[in-house]
């Protein structure tokens, strides 16, 4: 972990950054959601060095994102597995690929969502499960929780002040519930 | 930009990451997105050391997230703006958002995305926009696209062979198109 103190103002984003690592680690989930467990198929697939690459699968599977699963006795051989959070860090992959598609691949998509029963790309979409509705910043915004730090509350406070008067200086509330 | 080849096998996530730099440019954006344009907002906001705070807007302006722009003529004062891809760079963080509330925040929601009608906090779900399916994975699947390399095409062959052949051994094309 590069930064200890990024969870400290209680910011789920900067928690997820903290336990994720770094991007080896997302190009890690990413190969393991197409299906990939083993070392020698992430080492190369992402020609990474083994010592790096077993530093960022012990954080993965400490992080709790990871399985460590023995599929081989003599001898003792392991495979990576998605675990339940790990499989559900799949949306933040779609997200980054979205972007990067959009954004970065002029010659169109390398890589889509698709259908399974119909094979048809999804054009991937973030609602409001409830009402369905887009999330667009016309409708919807990012707000303070109920269990939102000191630290959390005075940001929001913050960006409130400065709409009403853009020379507002920034005063921030230390964490009150600091990171382990 | 810490790994100057991640992009090189054409895959549009590598290439998000890689464009958005690391950690700290993610919560940049983040703080961007909640309404922060300054530099000493964001300094203070993240505690971070001014020179890695420089270094990081540059990236994000040269890399089209950020647009420097000038609010003051004596002195000669410059603010950070989101740009459009910079805006449409939220999905992710909501994404990060979503996953570190569920799976790191015991205490509940630290940070929320609400209605800005009704205050009501949203259930971010990812859809195919034409047609409102829920992206799950028993329903959809990442294939290559396109405009998909040798690479990407050569992971994805690997994978659906593995299924069949779990001994499978694994061989990746370099990419086609290396990256600038």
């Amino acid at each position: 972990m590069q930064h200890k103190s990024l969870a400290s103002t209680g910011c789920a984003v900067a928690r997820s950054l903290e336990r994720v690592g770094e991007w080896w680690s997302i190009l890690i989930l990413r190969d393991a959601s197409y299906g990939m467990t083993r070392f020698d198929e992430f080492q190369k697939s992402l020609s990474i060095a083994p010592n790096i690459l077993t530093k960022r699968l012990n954080a993965l599977v400490e992080g709790g994102l990871l399985e460590r699963r023995q599929y081989q006795e003599r001898p003792a051989r392991f495979e990576y597995v998605l675990t339940e959070a790990g499989r559900d860090f799949r949306p933040v992959l779609w997200a980054l690929l979205d972007w990067g598609t959009r954004h970065l691949s002029p010659e169109g998509p390398t890589v889509q969502v698709v259908n399974r029963r119909t094979g048809k790309p999804a054009r991937l979409v973030m609602v409001d499960g409830d009402t369905g509705e887009p999330i667009t910043p016309q409708d919807f915004m990012a707000a303070p929780g109920p269990a939102a730090t000191p630290g959390i509350l005075s940001r929001f406070a913050f960006v409130e002040e400065k709409r009403r008067d853009p020379e507002a200086k920034p005063k921030f509330a230390a964490s009150a519930t600091p990171s382990a």
